[in-house]
């Protein structure tokens, strides 16, 4: 399949680090904007109509013949093109590259729309820049406020305004998008699978049951800064050794509650080899099964860290960043979906841990997953890996669901 | 005293953060520019002649009148001018001021000397920049070769040869200073003290005993990067983990070999908050009463470390970055001192945890340190902190010690 394949070989040096092999896509850079720019050429070249929305998600339309007005009830699929630092390959754009594919593939099988199809590129789903996941989906769905968005930094202290205005975008304009219950029939996201249960069951495509409830949460463990070789051991207040202890106790307390716990991002002040630390700040993802475990979870590392930092006369704060709720994607798109895969044989249906745009449009519009083989279970790393045969296979699925939809 | 108030003032601003009130001052950046434009203008005010070594140390000469041919046997003293990151005002910069002040003494006491007199700022005393201190001592004394010092990278990935460049300085200068030898007669460095020792005797100026053997090693946990969400516990190789038990591993080993050791600087990879880092760098500092208690110290920190590595399935490569042996100043010099100081009673002599350019200059040629009072013991933060009395004390000590060397 010629399509796919080239599709997909066409953004694979785009925002790739030579040395790790990891990607570096990050919302409104010069990478971010060059695949934007990928994407509204693969639109066009097929016909369809690109609209940027207030938000910054891309949209391009293939409209019905003959079809009057705005689009309405829709077919909608696609991704996100953005990474997490040193990411993968596959996580978003795999999704968007096989929403173009599956229309190649309508249109080599001679079909066309009865309803409006959309591919859709989603800004910023990582929440590598900014720090809070989905901004494009949470803005378009009111989960997330412009205001509050336009404040978010990253790294080097740029604001989301400041981001915006110098990709040439008005921040004025975000915000909830009211068209998106009346154009969005059905958002069906194709994804790379994060873990390993397909490759157990030796099965390329799975449709998806759940998302796990999910957060993030900023502690910020202070002390006083002071030298390192002169301050002696009792005089100190070392905000490392308080981190240090919520590293292992987020383990401890993510095995006993059967969920995950990780801190992988650190920010240490002033970071200098011969300073005892002002200040780390870490940040904790925590996902469970249900809220309720999610929440005593967190409490529970909150807590223990909050008792360490007491014995080490450091102070520690800790802020919600963003929670995501459990997501039950709805059984009628679901049904529907497996129908269309019938020819698959039997397709497995399994809960994600991970977050997706899917699960914050779950509260506005029928949404549904797809998920492709992951053989090593690996993401958010160069490593992140899946066969070509079974990325053309879910294509193909897409391609199947998307006629089931748009054509019967 | 106004010739110290105000030089003391014309640099309070060169290199401050607005927000923190602590010092960026690292070398060959802009701000490390301007501190030695400074330098070269109070030099010249003075009728001093500046050179810049070979490796950027630079020097500021008080030649006796009718002296013939090159400097020998001077009377050197001085400090560094760069910073920790958000540093303190005192460290180093105190020592510089204090040397051009008692020039200026000296010159009010109508005195003139019959031996050479140098003012000296090292360059990159604290390594911020690229990881290794004392960087223009070390070189002039052969204690850090050339090749390694340049092949050096700051956080940016820019080497020492191409800062040199960015400085119009031309990096094949760099090496062994032969002069040294006949040119110091004695190093003096005044300082900042690091410590409370000062405070707890309530006495503003000390002499120096010796400095403790100190080193930094630079640790490399190694783990594997996936998703935070998806990737099972049991499938993680989480450097996160064996970085934090190194953490308490070395707070450990310090209380109980009676030392310091400290991690204050981390690198992580990729950083992001949904991702298991593929690598945690981590530097430790080091310090003993004695060599071979410093060395089993850091030995038993890495069988910690990498003991907890294999449990963590991660790996851990451990690299010294520098060690400092013992430096016991030599006699005749701090007794010839303590004599000139004989007016202010019985002036404490200390030993010191922290490294300085003297202990560095003491394989080579005679040195000694004079310590001003730090009330808090705080240092290496934007609260380091000493009175303008002690100062205006230890820039009359140094006068004191200056006149006994030069005019005796």
């Amino acid at each position: 399949m010629t399509t796919f394949d080239s599709l997909w070989e066409s953004i694979l040096d785009v925002g790739r680090d030579p040395l790790s092999g990891g990607y570096r896509r990050f919302a409104w850079t010069t990478t971010d904007l060059t695949l934007r720019e990928w994407f509204t050429g693969e639109a066009q070249r097929r016909g369809m109509t690109v609209e940027e929305d207030r938000n910054g998600n891309v949209w391009a339309w293939w409209m019905p013949a003959g079809w009057v007005g705005d689009p309405r009830g829709a077919f909608v699929t696609g991704s996100h093109l953005d990474s997490v630092p040193d990411g993968g390959a596959y996580d978003g754009p795999l999704g968007i590259v096989s929403a173009f594919a599956a229309i190649d593939l309508l249109v080599a099988r001679d079909l066309s729309p009865k309803i409006p199809v959309a591919v859709v590129a989603f800004v910023d789903e990582e929440g590598a820049r900014f720090g809070v996941a989905c901004i494009g989906s949470q803005l378009s769905t009111g989960a997330l406020t412009a205001e509050r968005a336009l404040n978010l930094r990253d790294g080097d202290g740029t604001t989301l305004a400041e981001a915006l205005l110098a990709a040439g975008r008005d921040p004025a304009h975000l915000g909830p998008d009211e068209r998106l219950i009346e154009r969005v029939g059905v958002y069906v996201e194709l994804h790379v699978e994060q873990g390993r249960a397909l490759d157990l069951v030796d099965k390329p495509i799975a449709v998806a049951s759940s998302i796990w409830p999910h957060g993030r949460w900023q502690f910020t463990f202070g002390g006083e800064a002071n030298h390192a070789g002169t301050t002696r051991l009792v005089d100190r207040r070392d905000p490392m050794l308080t981190f240090a202890s919520a590293v292992h106790a987020a383990r401890a307390q993510a095995v006993s509650h059967r969920a995950v716990a990780t801190f992988g991002k650190v920010r240490v002040t002033p970071n200098g080899s011969n300073a005892v630390p002002s200040q780390v700040q870490a940040w904790l993802d925590a996902r469970a099964a249900d809220e309720a475990t999610l929440s005593a979870m967190v409490a529970a590392v909150t807590a223990d860290a909050t008792g360490q930092a007491a014995a080490d006369r450091t102070d520690l704060a800790v802020e919600v960043e963003s929670v995501s709720p459990a997501v039950l994607f709805p059984d009628p798109p679901r049904q529907r979906m497996l129908h269309a895969l019938a020819t698959l044989g039997d397709v497995p249906v399994l809960p994600t841990q991970a977050g997706h745009d899917a699960g914050i449009l779950s509260t506005t519009v029928p949404t549904a997953m797809l998920f492709v083989r992951n053989p090593t279970g690996i993401s958010h790393s160069p490593d992140e890996y899946a066969e070509i045969g079974d990325c053309r296979r879910g294509a193909e699925a897409l391609a199947d669901v998307m006629a089931e939809w748009v054509t019967g």
